[in-house]
């Protein structure tokens, strides 16, 4: 039997990590971190620096490849094969290091629960025929690095929220539903696609790590100011991660 | 000047806290503690347990009783003058316990940033003309606590999902923005107001805490469930905290 611990890290600062991540990491038996390319290989530096500052046991650490994404533009089916590939890498990590079972865990980035594939790789090997129960600690997500960064709540009082894509903002518009929106997986600054008529918008690079970036403002003008700063900033890095809360003041109509 | 330190405590668990909560408790000049009443007593001892556990130094703590919330048909009103009566009584205790400044900390519930008026607060407190710099831990929010103890992510592939109060839900219904709800102060269990329908509901209460309770399934057998068990735990505990996920099936059409 296999238990899977999918440890949330938060997002970069290794003060983000919680008690209870701590204790989960420091009684497993394995840890495996996976390398993902050169690009984003402060990555995993920052995965090894955590493992180096919470371990006090000797815990096993052990690096694998990720398999890359084929580029489709059937998003949902390329996602779901490059699912796949990653469980059948995880499978043979696991045959190789841990045969007679015992507790494995991975370091999952913010929280498990959002915008993160793990809790559905692992069902996959549920469903392959795995023994194997999942166990989850949270973790500090970005979007609450954001607000926190900001000094700001995530919704006004007693008010719906919406949390979405950059892809789903660009393609379906403002959400009727809110007057506020938290936007993950933005790669092409989706709110320059909005009327930016008293939407204000709060916005945030690299929370939580050394080089984090903030800008916030009427949407009219810190929308530009995004656009040019994130670019410079990608092209120093050499990636970027970032997201924003967008919010309209109600009209009187 | 005052050095505000909002520190989000995640749900209970004293493992929900961070590194970086741990640090601002103990390097604070004084810790203040809101009791509320005598139902939630449990929350107050809760907070006692964290100082106790996690302050190394000396750090000043110092118990207030909250304003009571008026009961009254204009719900957006009498929240803002209980924030105004909260604000008052704060702008006293940092009067009598802080006169010359220094960093004040506050233990929040979850995160700061998600239905939770402390930044609020903390404003009218700027707005009134105190020097304060506000700053904020994030901690872990019930939300998490919830995916978390369910092992399960809170949206489906790439897609959006929203954040409400059961007023809202039980008021608008089902928001068309997304086929994911994440439903938070819900004292009357407004999913009995919904279609029950291809919708699968996971529910927590007392998530992170000795007691938690979870229930799981499709909303017709599940609801039902969850009512019963809600006012027997009720009952018992003489207070109830809980929180729940909606998701719902893709129609074919
Ligand atoms: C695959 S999702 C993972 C989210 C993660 N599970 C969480 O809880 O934040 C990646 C997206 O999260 C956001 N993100 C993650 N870390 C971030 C950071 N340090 N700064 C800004 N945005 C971040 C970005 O929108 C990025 O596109
Ligand atoms: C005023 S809001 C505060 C939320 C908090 N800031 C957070 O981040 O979770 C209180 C609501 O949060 C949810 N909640 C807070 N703690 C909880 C717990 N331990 N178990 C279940 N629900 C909880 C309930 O929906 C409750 O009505």
């Amino acid at each position: 039997m296999i238990d899977l611990h999918l440890i949330g890290i938060g997002t970069g600062n290794p003060d983000h990590l919680t008690r209870q991540a701590e204790a989960a990491m420091n009684a497993a038996d394995l840890i495996l971190l996976p390398r993902k390319g050169q690009a984003k290989s402060d990555l995993i530096d920052l995965r090894r620096t955590l493992c180096a500052t919470v371990l006090t046991k000797p815990v096993r650490v052990v690096e694998f490849d990720l398999p890359v994404r084929a580029d489709s533009s059937d998003y949902l089916a390329a996602v779901g094969d490059w699912h796949d590939a990653i469980a059948a890498t995880w499978a043979a990590q696991i045959a190789r290091h841990l045969p007679h079972g015992g507790r494995l865990a991975l370091l999952v980035w913010g929280d498990p629960s959002l915008y993160d594939s793990t809790l559905r790789i692992a069902e996959r090997l549920q469903t392959g025929g795995m023994a194997m129960r999942v166990h989850v600690v949270p973790g500090i997500t970005s979007l609450q690095a954001l607000t926190a960064a900001h000094a700001i709540p995530l919704n006004t009082l007693g008010a719906p929220i919406v949390v979405t894509t950059g892809r789903r903002l660009r393609d379906d518009g403002w959400p009727e539903a809110a007057d506020t929106i938290a936007v993950m997986l933005d790669g092409a600054c989706a709110f320059t696609t909005l009327d930016p008529e008293a939407v204000l918008i709060w916005w945030g690079a690299y929370l939580g790590m050394a080089h984090q970036a903030l800008i916030a403002g009427p949407l009219a003008e810190a929308g530009p100011q995004i656009v040019t700063r994130r670019a410079a900033l990608r092209a120093e890095h050499g990636w970027i991660m970032d997201t924003y809360l967008l919010r309209r003041e109600r009209s009187a109509a």
